[in-house]
């Protein structure tokens, strides 16, 4: 009984020290999660991020429910073999129709981009509010649910929105057929007289010159990867999981080769990404 | 002895009845490979096709070469499942890198849409071609060695163009914005004064209205879907296997839910896409 105590009290700190050093696990098709980490780094740059794009089978966006939870069931066992605190799901589509699967499977706190966006989008402006995402994201009617789950009474306007992920990868964000091209996405959305526009995937916020041009400067833009990270620091501190020191080297995963998602995913993480590493899940 | 004759006889040409009445097998990473398909209807309208659109993976062309030849050795297992006489890659980037591996793989005929098309390119045009194509199959430089290959003082003038997948699938083609996309991408080909273009991708023919108004009357197109399927109807009649009666009707197969295939996929074939099945390959 007296060793059992002693264990007790010895262990108990240990165990939470050890898991406050356990890195974030965060998760995308591809590039496009990599503006989460951004601002995961920004708002807790003590954290270590583990991250996986699951480059062998991008995108999610265009692709069933079905298929989208699979690949995020695989993506997520593979970063909880890495030693993960918390999984981040940083990809909408994903988001939309795979976090009751998550969250029922993995055995920790699983924080989608979906939910910090809908709120974020509440918490501010006169509750007409357009959402701009992939064909999957939208289609799947996740952020008019989260959104009216908040406030019954919010007027949501949809629009899909497929050549933006491409117009992002390709450099092409700051090209004049982005701004046609979000001319014409938008027009509904303007024609319904919305306040706020929440951008609906991690991509987005790359095209974000192009579809300010296109909304003026009324209108609210909610970048959900920037609510995330404020959710998930909340979460930290809450949880007292929180590290308390500077903890290793950020961590790059993929399933293709790294070439192209280095090239083009340092447009996204704002930074150059040092090591990428391939791998096979699934 | 008499008995072994008899039964040579009797079974050759058998085997030889029931090769003829077997299908062409036709795969591609979606819908592209479907213009492959429309040339092969209506160039050996009693063939039967075996389609195997990989959907749940779509697209190849921003993929490694390494993980499409994994790709398409799957999608060619399936389809030789289902026995079939002939194989046909009907996607660029998976006969730009696997081809070789296929042949070896499997004991039947394997063609390509790459060799077929760089073959109709230099038999006419006074040998400045450029190629257009997917990322992936534009770095394999697989055109340009086909096309050295045949005529070894070929100048040859290639350029990716990413963005014309989404816009042909997004249904975009006759958008404004698809004729200045193609007006920046071709620029460098005209440029370089090409008097013939390969649309090296089979998603291209679908934006062959915004090519021809930025290349203009003088560039010829080669649409290395046509050339295929000529090169197919050779094949068959030379080794004997065309079919000698109507075979039955296409089968279509996804390995994604068919919803989207099956509404986007009736402008690539040119026809309403009867019956899609989803199957499990990989």
């Amino acid at each position: 009984m007296g060793r059992l105590l002693v264990s007790f009290v010895v262990c108990v700190p240990e165990r939470f020290d050890f898991m406050k050093q356990q890195a974030i696990g965060v998760f995308d098709s591809g590039v496009g999660g990599l503006t989460v980490c951004r601002e995961l780094i920004r708002s807790l740059p003590k954290e270590q991020l583990i991250y996986l794009g699951d480059t062998a089978r991008v995108p999610y966006g265009t692709k069933s429910p079905a298929t989208v939870t699979q690949y995020a069931l695989e993506a997520a066992e593979f970063l909880c073999q890495q030693g993960v605190k918390l999984l981040v799901v940083a990809c909408n589509t994903a988001s939309a129709v795979a976090l009751p699967k998550l969250r029922e499977t993995f055995k920790l706190p699983v924080i989608g981009v979906l939910e910090p966006g809908a709120r974020a989008a509440i918490a501010s402006g006169d509750g007409r509010i357009g959402v701009v995402g992939t064909e999957g994201t939208i289609n799947s009617g996740s952020y008019e649910r989260a959104l009216r789950s908040i406030a019954p009474e919010a007027a949501v306007f949809s629009a899909a929105c497929p050549l933006f992920v491409p117009l992002a990868e390709e450099g092409w964000a700051a090209h004049r057929v982005a701004r046609q091209i979000a001319g014409e996405y938008l027009a509904p959305l303007l024609a319904a007289r919305i306040d706020t526009l929440v951008l609906g995937c991690t991509h987005y916020p790359l095209l974000q010159d192009a579809i300010r041009a296109v909304v003026g400067a009324e209108v609210r833009l909610v970048d959900s990867a920037a609510a995330t990270a404020i959710e998930v620091a909340d979460l930290l501190e809450e949880a007292d999981l929180s590290a308390d020191r500077l903890l290793g080297a950020q961590r790059f995963f993929v399933t293709d080769v790294p070439t192209r998602f280095k090239r083009i995913g340092a447009g996204f993480l704002g930074a150059e990404l040092q090591s990428v590493e391939q791998v096979h899940i699934g």
